[in-house]
């Protein structure tokens, strides 16, 4: 089964709109009943709960962006994200994607790094016509991250 | 000319199980019949034979899964494969299918490091209803890797 | 929408001949009449008009090509290109790709290292049947390179 077009630009959308830093064009890639969430694959496999990001609704997604744009306390960086193409995971599964990524991070006059890699797991509606997420969990391939997680992933 | 898709999937889905250590699926992506070397650029631009995993059909494959799997003396590490659209090498090649790749190792406690980086050149054929890998040349772009190379790439 | 074939085509056997150094064939991923630019984010975003590489037409293109194969005094090294999925920016644009990407260094002898990220602005014409760029844009995100760019991105 091929992945439909909408959903692939979907996910593409909103990864540019996070290395752009444009936070409120990534808002608009959620539904308004939505979930997200950043994960560690330790904290999967043991089921700890705990996630680095959590948000069980848009409202406070809208909430961690205006917070992003008005406190802007951390350390000017920016993302650039590389996905691998999107797959669904086996034969016959057709509401859920799965796309691993790295992410290098690139600060100002300092060597670009590798910040982290993992992967995205992704239920995508359709809402008035445009595919959304209805839940995005991003599943983090390392069990710690050596800076603050200011901007989502 | 663009790629069935089944090729695209056959190639995620191996990478996926290598990924996730699920060596038993990685063995389903390839034919009873099949070809796997692991090699380099230099050793192939030299012509010399020894690559640095080589199987001439599937039940060394799956002797070299019963070793990881039994004797698992290695660090315990993962790998995530990041792939680059599979491309075919030129116009009318429709047998040949090549996909680079980064790979990185993921190691518990310790930052994630890039591993390796190179390209998968496969000939995938359909065995009832299923493609699967005829053949899988893993060709890496450095001459030398600081691991051992216990897990298949 | 989804990405002509030929497109994607056009992309990958551009980065593919780069990596392979065989630069008679990255030349004719280019129209005559074509402009090429390897230039920064922060360039871009000061509107500093200096790229680090810079052709207006394919002559140009072609005598930095005869030049990197007549005197080649740089350090003998390769690129490794991983291209994310190339996308469109936004609803209803046809006629520019972006194409984000990482490109790892590979030296004889040497570890492989991480060299640049950034993405290709692309725009692509038709001629005599084939797919070529009427225009490529290289923009790095990162403000500096740690080495001579010699070969093209």
């Amino acid at each position: 089964m091929s992945i439909p077009n909408d959903v692939v630009e979907l996910i593409q959308w909103n990864a540019r709109s996070l290395d752009r830093l444009e936070l409120g064009t990534w808002l608009e890639t959620f539904a308004e009943v939505t979930r997200y969430e950043i994960t560690t694959a330790e904290n999967e496999r043991n089921g700890w709960p705990l996630g680095l990001m959590h948000a069980t609704n848009k409202n406070q997604l809208r909430d961690r962006v205006a917070s992003i744009e008005s406190v802007n306390v951390y350390e000017p960086h920016r993302y650039r994200h590389i996905l691998s193409p999107t797959l669904i995971p086996g034969p016959g599964v057709s509401d859920q994607y799965i796309t691993p990524f790295v992410v290098y991070r690139i600060t100002p006059s300092k060597p670009t790094v590798l910040f982290v890699t993992g992967e995205y797991r992704d239920r995508v509606v359709t809402v008035g016509g445009r595919a959304v997420f209805a839940e995005r969990r991003v599943v983090l391939d390392n069990d710690q991250i050596d800076t603050l997680l200011a901007i989502p992933l």
